[in-house]
């Protein structure tokens, strides 16, 4: 059984940013710590830099010694032997045993998860989640990936992948994706796709307000469609058409209670959420469509640490005892 | 916990067939009744057939009575509630107590269960899925419809209908499905779909050997394609690549170790298994394409009785311990 005093360390490596905390039994994170990857600057010394960020995240939080740490990173990853394989965000990094590293420098057990599937966890027990039984996490961010809790359980598969939801068909014989296959979700709706059809159609003459900037951005889609742009406006749609169908699919295949938005491209809120909303609920065979909710996720920047912190819990449960999912059983 | 020698009835209520036969906790069947269910009957009088061959399956079985009664039948059905409310084959059949019904009759306590929910369970515990973890089971026939089981526990979701794989979207803006979307799955490669596509070319004046046929049937266009009809094989390629698609959105979002198939349109055997397990493993993302494995269903005509079998010693499991899914448990 976990304390409820008890305490772990979260770390999160992303392309661009590392994020570290102190993570306590309720969710909440204590020595936030954020700073810039510096991807080019390989894994020794990011590592080093990650552990340091650690280090002081401990001091910080002013909580004492750490019971367990989680680590979240991209795929592809060995959960089981703790091994980065070649996550596809940090070229060069081939086989770098990660958790073994991170047990020699904090002198506790440590584990390693997809950073999406981690995430999905961490709205679980801590965010928009709470006191659902089967939910899906979809992270439309840079790319697209995605997570399952299913009757209670995080869900693995047999690939030890959890999913990979930005791979679900949205458009028949439509985009090359880099997967192989056309048509995929990532290639419309992640937001480098967002950007790219934008980039395509202002080179192909498109009129709109977006030819006027020198980098198109997706959060500039967005603005200039709220703003009334024509293009824009058309983008955005295709965008939330998209992601309604492969939400659509998902609704009808797993039946769940609720269906989490979280990731960059989220920060739009309701003007995403809303048209993916109505459409899934349209769409989605009656029974299913009846027992969802497709909302935003709670936890913000600090999902995949969170989500680390709950994996690292149940760590420490499973080698106790077998402490259910929820938070509540690891509270007072 | 289930003793070896126990015996369940279990009953399947189909559109065209009523099957009924006494299941023991190996998976066998012992006193099989098929007759046909001739739906233009009604209610009363079915369910009074269903009865007596249950009855006649007992005696004919030779094991002395049954321990519990499993009922399989399409939704839309309240598995909780044991009500048939309104099932999709069956037409008049509006909130029909069938637990209650069949409860007084025998005497024993009775379960209800979607038939594609049931028929995965069948296929996982006594088929071709023994052994597996995750398992995935789609029918493929008059409709198209599905199960899963994830993780070791069957599936059920929010709308307790444990998902619609008919319902997964492979032709973006195609053909009008009855749901209410365009494009779904079960538009093309149901049973009847396949044989609609080809009714509407030969109406269109293609040239093929099925334009001599009075009526088309699935069957058909498999065996014209067989036998080497440019049309059939058109259409049989378009149903392959279709059911392809769908698997591999659901294996990309599920990653399970067997994706197995049933129904009637499996029988044609490899003619429609190779070019969709060749796909699957070509389009899914590589850890779940090397992960999974796409084959054929063993409890053929069968399985929906077999899984509602699993159902009713899932019921007197419950009832006693907490007896795991498999069926080495019920053993000796």
């Amino acid at each position: 059984m976990v304390g409820e005093s008890e305490a772990v360390l979260a770390l999160d490596i992303g392309g661009t940013k590392l994020a570290v905390a102190v993570v306590t039994a309720d969710g909440s994170t204590h020595g936030l710590l954020i700073e810039p990857t510096h991807r080019e600057d390989g894994p020794d010394a990011i590592i080093g830099r990650l552990v340091a960020m650690g280090h002081r995240s401990i001091e910080a939080a002013g909580l004492g010694p750490v019971s367990a740490v989680g680590i979240s990173c991209g795929g592809p990853l060995d959960r089981v032997r703790g091994i980065l394989t070649g996550p596809l965000h940090l070229p060069g990094w081939i086989d770098v045993p990660i958790v073994d590293i991170v047990e020699r420098e904090f002198g506790v057990k440590a584990a390693l998860e997809n950073d999406a599937t981690a995430a999905a966890l961490g709205e679980y027990r801590y965010g928009s989640g709470r006191g659902t039984s089967t939910m899906l996490y979809l992270t439309v961010s840079t790319g697209i990936g995605g997570g399952a809790v299913i009757n209670g359980t995080l869900h693995r598969g047999a690939a030890n992948n959890g999913g990979e939801y930005g791979h679900i068909l949205v458009e028949t014989g439509g985009r090359q994706c880099l997967c192989g296959r056309k048509g995929c979700l990532e290639v419309y709706a992640s937001g480098s796709s967002i950007a790219a059809r934008a980039r395509e159609a202002v080179e192909q003459g498109a009129n709109s307000s977006l030819s006027e900037l020198t980098v198109i951005r997706a959060e500039d889609v967005s603005s200039h469609a709220q703003a009334g742009d024509q293009l824009a406006l058309e983008l955005w749609r295709e965008t939330t058409t998209v992601l309604a169908s492969a939400i659509t699919d998902l609704v009808n295949i797993l039946e769940p209670e609720l269906v989490v938005l979280g990731g960059g491209v989220t920060r739009s809120g309701r003007f995403l959420l809303d048209p993916i909303s109505a459409a899934v609920t349209g769409d989605s065979m009656p029974p299913a469509a009846a027992a969802v909710r497709v909302g935003l996720a709670e936890l913000g920047d600090v999902v995949c640490v969170v989500g680390a912190a709950g994996v690292a819990f149940d760590l420490l449960s499973e080698t106790a005892d077998s402490t259910p999912l929820r938070a509540e059983a690891t509270r007072g």
